[in-house]
């Protein structure tokens, strides 16, 4: 094995002016950044990176769903090792969701050509568009996945009503050409992803580097408990049928379901509640709520969602409530390619730097790319695990620790054979 | 004893005829009645009343604060029997709440002039204006009580921003008279209110008559539990101040703090729930909710004020959220005067009809004259305890028996010399 100080480093200060440099742009005075995808300034964020790519000598690409990658040399018949993540916003966003995985992806790039390092598989940027769900989300990945079709892009609209084809063709881009940006999943040999982290665990202990084992699954309900509206002073306790008072038995029982049918990682949350009529003093008729359970366990999952369904319909029936439930959303959960979670690991310690397993809670553009390859992520601190806000932050130390972890992790993967050739993934044709 | 035969009996369908007639007016043809204080249609439903008044051969009289009176002679030094209710309603109202109190005292007034039966204090109808609150609510009750002052009254406005003094002076009142309606507590024998429960209990119970033997008093919060948002996926669950779960325990604490602190007639409600920033991926942040508890022991309301607090408080501690609340209403328990219930319950048994005592949970003016003078209530059964909507709902035959009642008690109480003089209260000056 190599010393320590044999292996190449980022420039950081070049990384950090980038990083303040791009985090500029879509800025509002007061209130962070807002660069959701196909306004002026996520195209303005678009060309800024081109520009950055071309500066460096490398050669910037756009596919037909506007994804903007980076290359050293161009495409050939070998599968490229993917490194990625948006440069879109939601919102009132901080500087580094997305933006810092790009950046870093960059950076690892350039260190690459100026060290003339050789690799077995070409190393590829990608800045995937509309991530963040302007109009629905994983815009970029589900188009190079091969996931979209006419329907749904005709369909994408943003909140306020726009279309996804009148933004594109706002700034001269056609929105069905998105079906052309569909890879072969042959031509990708993995791909890699760096991400703050959008919750508190590595902060709270203290780790600079998460190594992503699994991206969450999940459900989400939207739920109702339905009893009888009355008059707070004059109906007796005995002769209620209070929906809010079963919500609440449902919510104090989210521990032991969890306990009795999830894995360790199992998480439930109640974020939304609605009460009607929403009077002081009429006992509520009827509470509508949101259920959102997590887990990386597939079979757990699926528990998780009969417990639920159970206990619910188990406290309506002794109350005397109806209820009724929507399933709104279910997402499978996903592995992490092992070979990348040990490259990610064997990078870390070769550093020196403490690095911890973890699942990923969130959704990523990594959980699409893992149906065409294999696929790995590393996380940095989040403190106080505060995200989509202008709060959001990471230290610059982390910030670097990441980057170099990226770097060694870049070139072990770029030099390992095992992915040489990817199986064509069910559902996919090749071209 | 007389035989029951020899008692009078109100003439029914009479009453009845009115209650509908009366049930037209301010009616929106979907949505049930809109006859809010001082509206057009509340005060065409005044000229009605009086004309009702004027026919039956009776003198009318409207106060500074606009309640309407029946007299059977014009006032004399004797105190006076008030018997009363409101003609006002709620937004989207039944027909009977208030007006059935008021129709049935005229037709109690018409009976003992019809029969030329003889009194010891004179009886005298009252309609009181806005029970129902358009602006504030028992603002007839509390001129007679000389409650109001010139502050309370230039600044009453309804929800529209329509002020007191405005509505009023659109049909040619003045607001401020309503100082001039305040009366000598001397000058009132007793107070008599007859109301439909807009409970369950009569209904459930299959009893006709609800002999009220006290008010509950009630305090209502508007609190709040502060914690830290975060990311529903990706905080674990040790690391949440989640305080939704915070109030999800404190409402299933509310059966054991009502049973450890407060008497068998305790009630607690939450009725008013919002969540920030109340999204479905969102462990909230903020949690505001109202709670509403009523009680008609003093003590005991006062107990239940500190259990709940203090189990508020400790949550809130074990769970490292913050909370506060605001106090927005404490009103004291009111006991019914124990001669006016014995002669409530004493005219049931008279008529052969059952009765029960039982307590009122909601607010009514007749509140408002305990501070005057012996009060009492008779409730009749709202079916299905719904009441403040079109669905509310009493029997005729319910109804009659009801009116039979109060007549009964009238000419008992009228009658009777212990309401001789009535001492002044503290805080009300004799004129």
């Amino acid at each position: 094995m190599h010393e320590e100080t044999d292996w190449p480093r980022v420039r950081f200060e070049r990384l950090q002016a980038e990083l303040t440099a791009l985090g500029e742009i879509g800025r509002d005075e007061k209130r962070g950044l807002y660069r959701m995808a196909f306004t002026d300034a996520d195209m303005e964020a678009r060309d800024w990176l081109c520009e950055r790519i071309r500066e460096a000598g490398l050669l910037d690409s756009r596919d037909g769903a506007a994804n903007v990658s980076a290359r050293l040399t161009p495409p050939d018949d070998r599968p490229a090792l993917l490194i990625g993540s948006h440069i879109d916003t939601v919102p009132n966003a901080g500087i580094f969701d997305g933006s810092l995985g790009v950046l870093i992806g960059l950076e690892c790039l350039r260190r690459i050509a100026e060290e003339k390092i050789e690799t077995r598989w070409p190393v590829e940027l990608i800045s995937f568009s509309d991530e963040e769900g302007r109009f629905g989300g994983m815009f970029g990945s589900q188009a190079v996945a091969g996931m979209l079709n006419p329907e749904i892009i005709h369909n994408a609209r943003d909140l306020d009503g726009v279309t996804l084809t009148e933004a594109m063709a706002g700034h001269g881009l056609v929105a069905m050409d998105a079906l052309n940006a569909r890879r072969d999943p042959r031509a990708i040999a993995a791909y890699l992803e760096l991400h703050i982290e959008q919750g508190p665990v590595l902060d709270a202990k203290g780790v600079p580097i998460g190594v992503v084992e699994n991206i969450t699954g999940l459900f989400k309900w939207s739920a109702r408990l339905i009893g009888t509206p009355n008059h707070a002073g004059t109906t007796p306790m005995e002769m209620r049928h209070d929906p809010f008072a079963g919500l609440a038995e449902f919510t104090g029982e989210i521990p032991r379901i969890l306990e009795e049918n999830g894995s360790d990682l199992a998480r439930a949350t109640i974020g939304r509640v609605e009460l009607l009529p929403g009077a002081a003093n009429t006992i509520p008729g009827e509470v509508t709520f949101s259920l959102d359970v997590s887990d990386t366990d597939p079979e757990k999952l699926e528990e998780l969602h009969d417990a639920f369904r159970r206990t619910l319909s188990v406290i309506a029936r002794r109350r005397t409530l109806m209820f009724d439930f929507e399933i709104l959303s279910r997402i499978e959960p996903v592995r992490c390619d092992p070979r990348v979670v040990e490259a990610v690991e064997k990078g870390s310690a070769r550093l020196g730097i403490g690095s911890l397993r973890m699942p990923s809670g969130a959704a990523h553009d990594a959980q699409i790319l893992a149906q065409l390859a294999p696929m790995g992520m590393v996380f940095v601190p989040s403190i106080g695990g505060v995200s989509h806000s202008p709060a959001e932050w990471t230290s610059w130390q982390d910030i670097e620790h990441g980057a170099n972890v990226v770097l060694q992790t870049v070139i072990e993967l770029a030099n390992n054979p095992d992915f040489a050739t990817q199986p064509t993934r069910a559902g996919l044709t090749t071209s």
